[in-house]
């Protein structure tokens, strides 16, 4: 959905997908990027796979299979793309756009941070030429949903996100205290459905088990918008708020995963692991029904 | 100011007064808390000493010693006391007076939680036998007070609150999310200085640290009334709401001393360290005026 947006959106211009694990394993989420601009007709996009490990190397995943199915994409049997990804990683095709288009690139940051992380270690300077990285990530003042502590991308890989966020560039975190407002109701799913775009329908083939998840985790009828959102913040970023400070991320323990923000003024009596670190942007408020409008307009045309 | 407040509330009867480490080591607190007793006449109430050290038995402590001066009652040079401790631990005599008021003791813990985790592993009915336990501790959806993360008498000993926060009692927890609500304004200090009760002529002697450490820690004039809120949650529980929920907390890393409350219905995929643990009750609202007036009505009689 958040991927369909992007490219349906003449505010942004798609240079490339780049791939990692998270719902699937990141063979799978490569294999489904190409489908999807394969679906489309967009296989002009380039996509680049990303790192099958965590930044530490781990090879034991997180993968939250039960959320959009073990394809990720509603268990729906498609066939294998025709295409393939390109012969460059994702953390060297985030260098050289970088380098191609300083300070005009946006990353979108939609899963575990590992290949952005791996760029900030590629090259030190990644942080200054990357325009801005738009992270869907975090818990702000509120539970996670893979524990009450973390949220899914970041638990992906925490040590990726500790690095990412204290990189030093200009980067925006999407939290669940801003996605869990923005909800995509069975009313717009009805919508949806009598829709003929190519995209409303290709959606309406895979979201099924989207929505039964949702019913049987949270017990709400409706789904939550967290990428499509965070692809909306780099659409329209008036459609949210933000204030800024320090974002830390717990690496180890109960609470592994975790995003701490500075949110205060306060003059701690000590050195702690949040002073002098760069600053982040953290989003507050969203403009929820304005963002599932945009969406909805985004998805039920075609091109 | 907490331990006058209880000393001159009808509603609470002072069994006795347990000590800790935290603005000053432990011996100290001894001290002071004996000190306290003698200077308002009351020498019969027995002071039991607590640990001088974490549950983890760490003697690197952390002591707070800029936030009400290295003595802990301003920088006062006050004599010693006359009397002495009782020849019991805290611990022990928490789970004495557990024995025998069984359900009818409530502790209002205003220090790191190590006495009590003490009691929980000397009588594992501890929980079960004490009345309640109020906690001034933790940071629930804000900022700390040592750190980001982590609120002062968490981050004293971490292990020992987990062990508290999961005993099976029935708890009250405090945190600053709550007590940085009830601020004891200059125009208060000032009532408080036109006062002749014992009481008052006292705290005013002793609180000109603690209102500079505010200024200079919080840009506020006006110091948080923490302590007096906790034992005012015990004179008074209308004053408080409060939700409930699993409250962990994070022992090691850089959010050491961080409480996570789990407040979500979610169904988590996987089993957290929060499944299954008991519950605790979180304060979430405050009448911080009726606080601050009943403890400032308390203060400015005598006897």
């Amino acid at each position: 959905m958040a991927i369909f947006v992007a490219l349906r959106s003449p505010e942004l211009e798609v240079l490339g997908l780049t791939t990692t694990f998270g719902n699937v394993h990141t063979a799978l989420a490569t294999r489904n990027a190409l489908h999807l601009l394969e679906a489309v007709g967009r296989t002009d996009i380039p996509v680049a796979e990303g790192s099958h490990v965590t930044i530490k190397k781990a090879t034991k995943l997180r993968i939250a299979s039960f959320v959009h199915g073990s394809d990720g994409l509603g268990n729906q049997d498609f066939p294998p793309p025709a295409t393939k990804p390109i012969d460059q990683s994702a953390a060297a095709f985030l260098v050289e756009q970088a380098n191609l288009y300083p300070g005009q690139v946006t990353i979108v940051a939609l899963g575990p941070l590992t290949n952005l992380a791996l760029a900030v270690e590629l090259d030190p300077s990644f942080p200054k030429k990357i325009g801005q990285i738009i992270i869907l990530g975090g818990a702000y003042s509120v539970n996670g949903n893979v524990n009450p502590a973390a949220e899914a991308n970041i638990f992906g890989d925490p040590d990726a996100a500790d690095i990412v966020f204290t990189c030093g560039a200009d980067i925006l975190a999407v939290g669940l205290n801003v996605t869990h407002q923005v909800v995509l109701t069975d009313a717009d799913r009805e919508k949806l459905e009598q829709c003929d775009s190519k995209y409303a329908r290709y959606l309406c083939k895979i979201m099924g088990i989207y929505f039964d998840y949702h019913k049987d985790a949270y017990f709400i009828k409706g789904v939550y918008l967290h990428d499509p959102t965070t692809v909306i913040a780099a659409v329209n970023p008036s459609l949210l708020t933000y204030t800024e400070g320090v974002v830390r991320v717990q690496t180890v323990g109960i609470t592994k995963g975790l995003t701490v923000f500075d949110n205060t003024k306060k003059r701690y009596g000590e050195i702690t692991a949040w002073s002098g670190m760069p600053t982040v942007k953290v989003a507050v408020t969203v403009d929820a029904p304005a963002v599932v409008e945009l969406m909805m307009q985004r998805l039920m045309t075609d091109d």
